[in-house]
């Protein structure tokens, strides 16, 4: 209906990109708004989904729970998050989510800036320690 | 009780500031996270108050909408925004928040980077056209 860049982005302008765990709704940004430092996209995670281990190497995140549990980890550290609950993942942290409850997990996740030049993500799911992390520290990690 | 700086900011590690327009819980900012690149606040505002016309010279900005309605201003646009929409106010850009609904408006302002040189906030909300503005087009400019 409207031309990109947009000033405001509702239910009519978002963005919709279907990964393995979940629907995304992308709210800002490069070719959705004048985005040069900022992205926001909506994550709908189902019970029992998550996104594992990976890095963002030249991107800072803030993940901000809207609505279920999440458990997120940021390095080796986990917590469980609710409703406006956040973590902060500096650039290049390894960091993961999974839904551990029994609803729909939305998530924003806030990136910035709105350019990667290399690689915009990098999955580390498969390398130790990451890869053994979560079912090694499940009793003990949580709090 | 814990030291700064967090990985994950829940309402015991927020930090409050009260202002004119509505309290802020500052979830990320440097000080209470490593942020470098990121700020997130939610304000909480009562019907009726706003947060008259400003920049932010050298910060972008992304209005989220978490609940109640905002009329939001980029610039001499306006439009009413509901949960889960949002505003993008590109560095430097005019902009204003008010509440028009009946509950609190409860939304996230997303910054970067994390600090200014200069000032963060410059009031323009008593200059022209940002003086008359809103009364001039309070018909016109909603939709």
């Amino acid at each position: 209906m409207s031309s990109a860049p947009h000033r405001f982005v509702t239910d009519r302008e978002k963005q919709v990109e279907l990964l393995p765990w979940g629907p995304h709704d992308w709210l800002c940004r490069p070719g959705l708004t004048e985005a040069k430092d900022l992205q926001l996209v909506r994550v709908h995670m189902p019970p029992g989904a998550g996104h594992a281990f990976h890095t963002h190497p030249e991107l800072e995140e803030i993940i901000y729970v809207i609505s279920g549990r999440a458990e997120q980890w940021v390095g080796k550290e986990s917590r469980v998050l609710g409703p406006g609950e956040i973590a902060h993942i500096p650039r290049g942290e390894v960091h993961a989510t999974y839904n551990i409850g029994t609803e729909t997990l939305v998530f924003l996740a806030i990136l910035s800036p709105a350019q990667s030049k290399g690689p915009a993500v990098v999955d580390v799911s498969g390398e130790e320690p990451w890869r053994s992390l979560r079912s090694a520290s499940s009793v003990a990690a949580g709090h």
